[in-house]
Parts: C-alpha cells; structure tokens; sequence
C-alpha cells in the first residue's frame, strides 16, 4: 500500500441498498461533498437487496481489504431506522473505518479481519444541523454526514463517540466450516450473481487438507436442509479454462474461498441452488 | 454549507434516462474532462424511465437540495432532441444550476424551491466544436459541454446566452393538495421503487393541520380516476419501527412529505398503487 | 482538448462484465486508489453481458474517442481467464491506452480509430504483490494495476512490456458495409438497448453515396441469415422530432452511422430485431 497524498483526506465508500433508481444516493453524495470538497467519494454496491444485512456483510469483506488504510467505508441497510439499534464505527485490524448501524452488518469483516475498536456515533454532535426531526433518512443525517467528517479528518475516531466492547456488537449467525474424515463440510454463503457460480464459506487452506491436487476430481454434495439437491465428482481447477465450456468446476475464488461454476454456464439456476445456513456444501475425496 | 476549496471549480452532476449499460453517459464524462481535468463528476441517476420528464423533475428536487451551493446539474431526458425545443440554464434560488431542454424537468424545482434567472443556452459558442451536424445526442455535445465549461468557470452564468423570463419555461401540470374539513387530498408524485413506498406531494407542514399525534391512526383512501382502491386506517408513526413486520404505516419521508408504506413489503405491489395526477390519496381523522 | 492539469496523472476508465451487485469492482477501485490516491478513476459500463466480447469492443468505440488523449481504460471481459490468452496494452492512434486480454474486445478501435503499438503485460513486473496464486480475478490483480500504475505515471508505456506485432492480436470477424447499385448493406451491430434502436455500421459517409436527401424515404430491408423479416419505406430524418410518435426512421446516430428506431417506441422490440453479423440491414432508395 503507498501513502495517500493529503494524509488527513481518505476516501468515503458507500454502500446501501438503495438502488440507483432514485435521488438517495445523490443526496448522501451531496451531504459529504458539503462536508469537504476535498473528499473523494466512491460506491461499494447500491443493490444490497432491501434489507439483506447477511449480504452487506460479505460485500464488504470482499471489498474492503483491498482498499489503502484509512478508507472510510459507510454501510446502510438499516431495517431497524428509527429503533433504538445503535449508530456504530468500527476500526478493523486492517486500519479501515466502517459506519453502520449496530444490526450484524460487521459479521464477516469481524470473524476475517476482526475488529480494533468501537465507538457509538454520538449523534447530539455527529447529525446534520436541524435534521432532529428526521427519522427515516439516517444514510443521509447521521452515516454518511459522520463518514465524511471522519473520512476528511474534521473529527478524529475519538470524536466519534464513546468506545463500546467489540463484544457487544451485533453479530449474524455463522456456521464455521467442519473438517470430517477425509472431507469438510460449509455453507453456500453468497452467489457470484452474474456468473451463477456458488462462493462457500471454506476456506482454501483448510481445503488443502485434504491433500487433493489441482486436476483431480473432487466429490461435491450439497444439502438444503439436509435433503441432498446435488451430488457430483467435478475437477479441481485453477480456472475456467481448466474445463470444457458448460463443465462445472471446483476452484479457489477471489477471495481465497471455495467456489462452484458452470464454465460460461450458472451452477445455481442449473441446480436451483440457494444461499444462507440452510445450504450446506460437502467437499471429499 | 462549507466553502469549495478551489472557488472556480464546482461539482458537475449528471442526470439522464440512458442508463449505464452502454458507452452513452461515459462519452458525456470523458467531453466534460476534456474541458477540464478539475472537474468532480457525479450522477444523480441514469435509470430514469426513458422519455419520463415527470421523474426527472421529482428526481432533482429530491438531490439537489443536498448539494453545496454552485453545484451545476445536467438533466438529459429529452424526447424533443432535435426539435425546436430551447436548451437552457437555470439558476435556483438555493444557488444551483440546472441544465435540461426546457420540457418541464424544472417543474418541481421552481414550484418547491424556486428558479432565479433562466438563461437559453447560446448553442453557436456553446456547444462541441465540429458537431452541428449531430442532432441526436445534445448531451453530450451541447448540455454537459455546457455544464463543465459553468462548473469549471470556463464561462459565467452570464456567458451561457440570454435571459428570458422565468415564467416563460415548460412546466407540467402539478395539482396541489386540497385541504378538506378534517382530511387533505394530495396526489402519490412517485414510488420509493425498491421499497414499494408511496410517496405523496402533501407536505407535513400542512398535515399538521390536521392535529394528529404520532401513534394515531390516519384514514387512508386512495382513489385511481375517482375509484376508490385501498381504504383502511393505519398508524401514523415516526418510522417503520414504529410497526410490525408486514404492517402498514403513514409517517413523513426524507423530503418532508407524508407517504405512506409496509414495514419490509411493498405497499404499492400489494394494492397495485400507481402514480401520477390520476392517483389520489386523502389522510384524514 | 485542453491539457491535463497534473500532467503526470490521466484519468484511468473501466469496463468489466461484472456488474456493479457485488464487491468486485469496488475492489478493482480499491487496488487502483493504492497505486495513487490522485488518480481519477471512472465507468465506461459493468454491464456488459457476461463474456459478451463484441459489445465490450462495440462499447469502447462508443466512449474512447471522447476521453483526453493520456486515458487510461481498462476493459475485462475474460471468458478464458487463467488460459494462456495474453495480457496487452494498446495505444491507440487517438493516443489513448487500454488495457485488456487479448480475445477480441480491440477489433473496432484497431478497425476504426487504428492502434499505434501493442504491448504484452509482464506479469512479473505488473502484478499486485502476493497474488501469483490467484487464477481467477486477474481484473483485479493484473488489469487494474496495470493500468492504474501507465495512468499515474509510476511506469511508462515501455515498462508494461514488450511489444508484439499490432497484427498480432486477435480480432472478431467483421464484415464490412457493401456497396450495390443503388443500396447499401450492412450489418446490425448492437442495439441502443433502452431506446431499441438498431445501430448499424454503415458509416453516415457511405450512405451519403447513394443521395438520398432529408425528408426522402428510404427502402429498409432486414435479413436474419438471408431471410426477409422486415422491409418497408421509412423517412430519413434529423432526429426523431421530424416523425410522429410511434413512427419509424432512419438517422444518423452519435457515431456518425446509420440507424433505425421508432419515435417513442422500441424498434428492436416491435419487430423481434438482434445483432450480430446473421443480422443484415439494406439501406435503398
């Protein structure tokens, strides 16, 4: 990672799941740039579907650590707007910053990346001035107006708020990956959409023990509440380009995970295939 | 509002029905930083429905407010490219600049915030050298050439062209919301699309009059060409946290106006609610 | 074109089939930003159909031209990624570069703007540190470095690596415009999806040949592999404001080539229209 030239203006990063469709995301682009003209402001994704806080979690662990430290990152998929859930920053150990509220949106980067510190947005300072009468707009109010105040370094991490335990945050339900006799089974935890391929939640080196080598065949079961939906030996590939177009194919993904693809093809829409605790995926010799 | 940096460069921000699926809104980027490489660039949205000025209008008046003071919006929805239909540059009484085809997309923004001066656009200096013969894609040789020469100083408002009167642009038909003993009477202007919301022209300054307290329930009855579709009574809360999963909700939305939604369903797919001048919607005791 | 005002630093512009739903080009934003906090990093479109080289090749003819000469792009549509496809940069006549695997995605720049020089990418050199491992997303670890590195002048044109042939790269089949007595015919290269209309590549130029004035009507015929599936006489206008809504014309569109819509409507949808060299258009009086 090189230096950023202004070191005391980061980048902002928003993600929500508000779509492109209309004004929102403009109006929180507006909030920030009032705050600092300086500040450059970037997106993660807007297509969090509506509410999906299990997915807001694993898009930003697959965005996050490829940013410098002290990027700002700013997560909005808030079902509980206007509840007591709390507004929170976390510092991860990797050196970035994350606003959200406090509703499981930090599961993954937590468990992969862990988190340093966390503070409570003390909102009687940290609101845009005269918005105490909004409720239903935080991502414009209080998220992105902190993110961009933290991110241009007219606050301090200090200044945030008060320190809350990392312990006492909001986490989702995560079942780790089992290694068994001679295979290990995990969860289907997100689809590449575009590509239908399956992402799982085991990861490469705990895969490497099975001792299987790149080109041999791999015996794949996955289960949806325990009812078998699909059980095939496929290749162990780098790549695509290992297989036959419309060959699936077991391969390490971008993020050093297990993954399952139809060559130029959807393994998920092939299968009918989910995501979530309930889809369990079994990888053996 | 805090002081732009550099006092001769504004943010340009562009709107359009082109999506992002082609090279259309890219080519528009890459002739604003060909007239300056300062130029910060953003986008309001580019998934207006094509042809749909009536969107485009609420869509402004829903960012632009946001936005510091200077900031120069583009807003290319523009059916009549190549007609006789004037090409200007408005100035808000907030201290924004618009530039649209005058077809009503400053509708909602004169009415709401108010328009200053309205400039025509004078296309023999301002527009792309060596493209008087393109009549197709005014957005990108004649409006955002136009708005990054203003937002980079490169001209004044002054050297956009002449004034002509402010009463004298393309508005559409608006009707405003009608106050009945004990009920007010708006119209439902525009979904919050991904979350199925109602968003209504009645403004809360008005709905106040009515004396409801927060926790009361509203009737609610929505009317298409004088038909009635949906009446019930239902909670006026602060926000959807107010109410069960699945339950329905009247409260004040982040442009201060009520709507009306499901906490995490969709209003307007569950009652097949539409928008326009067609559609009614009374609140009353 | 005006000058850059950091002369060391050009704006770096992408295009990848990866939609924008998930984490991946945000990463590539992120990858990019810790090369150089000062680069301008922008969208040409993530769109793109999965795989679908042609429009990645129709799309950069669409947007480069526009850009300042210096531009960076970097286009990835990667069917054989982890295949012994070669990584290369081209530098255009325009004095743009992009960035790509070399599958076909520069057949119309090289066809229409022209390249200057082509160089492999040495990946030992131009490769995100720790990633020889990653087979996979080479977007990130190899295409977006890269580029960004030529774009913020931390290695020149000559450090990506050594030149190859401009004969050399691999190009889709075109089949150029065919002048006949009195008509001409081509193909129909893509479509203007939002709006349906067919854009052929049938230069303004070459249609000019057969003088034919505004305001004339034109003879069109569509073949579908040698079958007639449209024919009919329709007016050759300015823009679509010189027909009624709902009627056919015949214009030149922002590339300065031949092209068919409906006013209003979508032409491509009307008459069940595609793209592709199957698809032929003639052009007669």
């Amino acid at each position: 990672m090189e230096e950023n030239i202004n070191k005391n203006v980061n980048a902002l990063v928003l993600q929500t799941d508000f779509g492109l469709g209309d004004g929102a995301v403009c109006a929180m682009y507006g909030v920030a740039r009032s705050v600092s003209a300086e500040l450059p402001i970037y997106d993660l994704t807007h297509e969090i579907e509506p509410y999906h806080i299990w997915e807001a979690s694993l898009r930003l662990i697959q965005a996050v650590p490829y940013w410098p430290a002290g990027t700002v990152f700013v997560s909005v998929v808030d079902p509980g707007v206007g509840s007591t859930r709390r507004s929170i920053v976390a510092k991860t150990k990797g050196g970035h910053y994350i606003v959200t509220p406090d509703n499981g949106t930090l599961t993954h980067v937590k468990l992969i990346t862990g988190l340093e510190e966390v503070r409570t947005i003390n909102e009687v300072v940290n609101r845009r001035p005269h918005t105490e009468r909004s409720y239903t707009f935080h991502g414009r109010d209080v998220y992105v107006f902190s993110g961009a105040r933290l991110a241009s370094g007219k606050i301090t991490f200090e200044e945030v708020g008060s320190l809350v335990p990392v312990d006492s945050i909001v986490e989702l339900p995560v079942i780790p990956p089992k290694r068994e006799e001679g295979s290990i089974t995990g969860t289907i935890d997100i689809l590449d959409v575009r590509f239908g391929s399956l992402w799982t939640n085991i990861p490469w080196e705990k895969f490497q023990n099975l001792q299987i080598e790149y080109g041999e065949r791999v015996e794949i079961t996955i289960r949806y509440d325990g009812r078998t939906v699909y059980q095939n030996r496929i290749i162990y590939g780098h790549s695509f380009a290992d297989v036959y177009i419309g060959e699936p194919i077991l391969y390490v993904n971008s993020l050093d995970r297990m993954a399952v693809a139809i060559n130029q093809g959807s393994f998920a829409r092939a299968y009918n295939i989910g995501t979530g605790n309930s889809w369990q995926i079994t990888l053996g010799k």
